[in-house]
């Protein structure tokens, strides 16, 4: 199988190096042939290329089982007038290759509870898994500018159809269904048209083909509320692109160690995307301290949903919950204790 | 001066009779006429003149200083396929009498602190005033629903013009200037259009007219983030209207005491209107156990921003700090601990 690696910018090539590793190890433990082809994206490729997603970057990641991602971006690249932007690339990956759901699994460690900003018995049983539409909504939607008799009107449109509605909610269903039981669907209906659309697109969904799992809907203000008072009674959530943004960030907090967060991007065939949640960090690139662990969790997404083996996928996640539970941390885990360097993580989960 | 008040649906009606009694009082201790007006608004003008906002209740506001809101809404109004909602006529008059300017402070009391969802170390000294704009954005874009291949198709236009961005910038700016100098302004503009020209906006009228605060941009899903994760790194945050709903929401958490948030809406003349950030609580209407601090907090923001009583406004605040610090609590704030009533506590205030 083809593994496609996006290393990006700031820590994406280190982080990823580690994860290349377990990728080989796994191979190597369970008697796989992976091709592990690796590319320009992000800020590089807008210093490289002149396009933050080159064509033949594309072209790699069409022809692959699953793409891995490090990270892009950087204040090199965030003049708000540049021509391109490596978040450009970011988008047009997911719409070009079809991925519009984007799963994040919220689920602390029990080492680490002492890292959350919540309280322990808040934060105590939270195991979220969000769903958050990627292709379409209003980062998607027409946009432009135009002269005001004050100067000037900007708009951005939100849109969703039945069925992109419909096959995200289906997706996110059938994952309630095989974990806690229950679906949240986020929107903001008493205001918004769309929000109605996918509101009474949802409930059809759930009501046709879903009726055993439990199923509420709350507001997206709402739910900025709740996952701080009471993440732990949310199971399976799904919302729309923009309000997805912003929420699973909000819930990425929670755990207090982002650099452990992972995120799997799905369409209904063809590659997955993977990567770590966090950012490129280029205040610390090449200082060989970032946290591999993220990244490490999305290959095990990788192998679990892209290349359909369980066994490996488990046995990543395992190591990487017994490296933990025996005290290794990089600096951003550490609490100012000891701590381990990028590679040495990286030797440790192998 | 007169004051309308609208209290509204669910408990509405019995925090606003306490800030009523927290009004008279100071009438009478500081030798002011205040003529307070009730008028029908939300679900209840809904039953009774099938309008949330009846033009008698919209007119009445328009002659006043200010205006007092309890909460609307509830669960018998909900019925997303209903003509009206109680929620349009809070879209309504915010719209009409141009209240462009939402007033969200956050902070915690001291002797609040443990009712927070979040560490003690994290919440203290959070002291955050949001202005969300209020009559702007998507809330208020064209939208619609179309035929579309595979059902419908439904869009929520946001828009922001050159002087909606500036009005609201500049207030949030003077403001800041005012409180501790510094000023947040939080957009999408990495992929939104709008937020690209208000990214622009803000960043010109504040360096044309406010050099001397210090300025920082922060994406809505980082701040999402370090709402949780450092709260009191934040003085004054300016967004957008739909940014602001969830962010405020999720700020108003962290105190871990809803019950004591007030708001303020405020226009370039005209009326403000001054309401808990509470909603109508409908399971516990009618019982007289509703805390009414929130309320009468908010009628001490009324006092000093539309009637400019500073005295008596801060008079009003000081009261209800006395009064926590007394100990006196409703039950929403008691943690399981003795409680008074609604009007026990209007009692202790006055
Ligand atoms: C960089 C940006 C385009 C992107 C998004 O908002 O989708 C990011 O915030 C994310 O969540 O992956
Ligand atoms: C009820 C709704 C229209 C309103 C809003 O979103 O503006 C509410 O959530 C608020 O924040 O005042």
């Amino acid at each position: 199988a083809r593994i496609t690696l996006l290393p990006g910018d700031g820590i994406g090539p280190e982080i990823v190096a580690q994860a290349k590793r377990v990728i080989d190890t796994v191979a190597e433990k369970y008697g796989h042939q992976f091709d592990t082809p690796s590319c320009p994206m992000g800020g590089n490729a807008i210093d490289d290329f002149g396009d933050p997603l080159p064509p033949q970057t594309l072209e790699t990641c069409q022809n692959s089982q699953a793409i891995l991602l490090g990270a892009v971006g950087g204040p090199k690249w965030d003049d708000p007038t540049a021509k391109t932007r490596p978040e450009a690339g970011l988008l047009k990956i997911r719409k070009e290759l079809g991925l519009f759901a984007n799963l994040r699994p919220i689920k602390p460690y029990s080492e680490l509870l002492d890292a959350s900003p919540l309280k322990h018995e808040i934060i105590e049983g939270t195991d979220i898994l969000f769903f958050r539409e990627l292709t379409g909504g209003i980062y998607f939607g027409d946009s432009g500018r135009m002269e005001a008799p004050d100067g000037e009107k900007a708009y951005s449109v939100m849109t969703y159809t039945t069925s992109e509605i419909a096959r995200i909610v289906r997706l996110a269903a059938e994952s309630a269904r095989n974990r806690g039981g229950k679906l949240t669907s986020v929107d903001k209906a008493n205001v918004l048209e769309v929000s109605r659309l996918w509101r009474q697109v949802a409930a059809d969904v759930v009501k046709n083909e879903f009726p055993d799992i439990e199923y509420e809907v709350v507001l997206v203000d709402a739910m900025a509320m709740h996952l701080i008072s009471r993440p732990s009674d949310f199971d399976v959530v799904v919302t729309g692109n923009m309000f997805g943004d912003i929420l699973t960030d909000e819930g990425s907090m929670l755990p207090g160690s982002l650099g452990l967060l992972p995120s799997a991007s799905l369409g209904s065939d063809g590659p997955g995307l993977y990567e770590p949640i966090h950012g490129s960090a280029p205040d610390i690139a090449g200082k060989g301290i970032a946290n591999p662990l993220a990244t490490i969790l999305a290959t095990a997404m990788l192998l679990r949903h892209s290349l359909d083996l369980e066994t490996e996928a488990t046995a990543v996640e395992d190591a990487v919950a017994r490296v933990l539970a025996a005290g290794h941390r990089t600096a951003d885990i550490a609490a100012g204790g000891k701590s381990v360097s990028t590679s040495e993580m990286g030797d440790f989960v192998i």
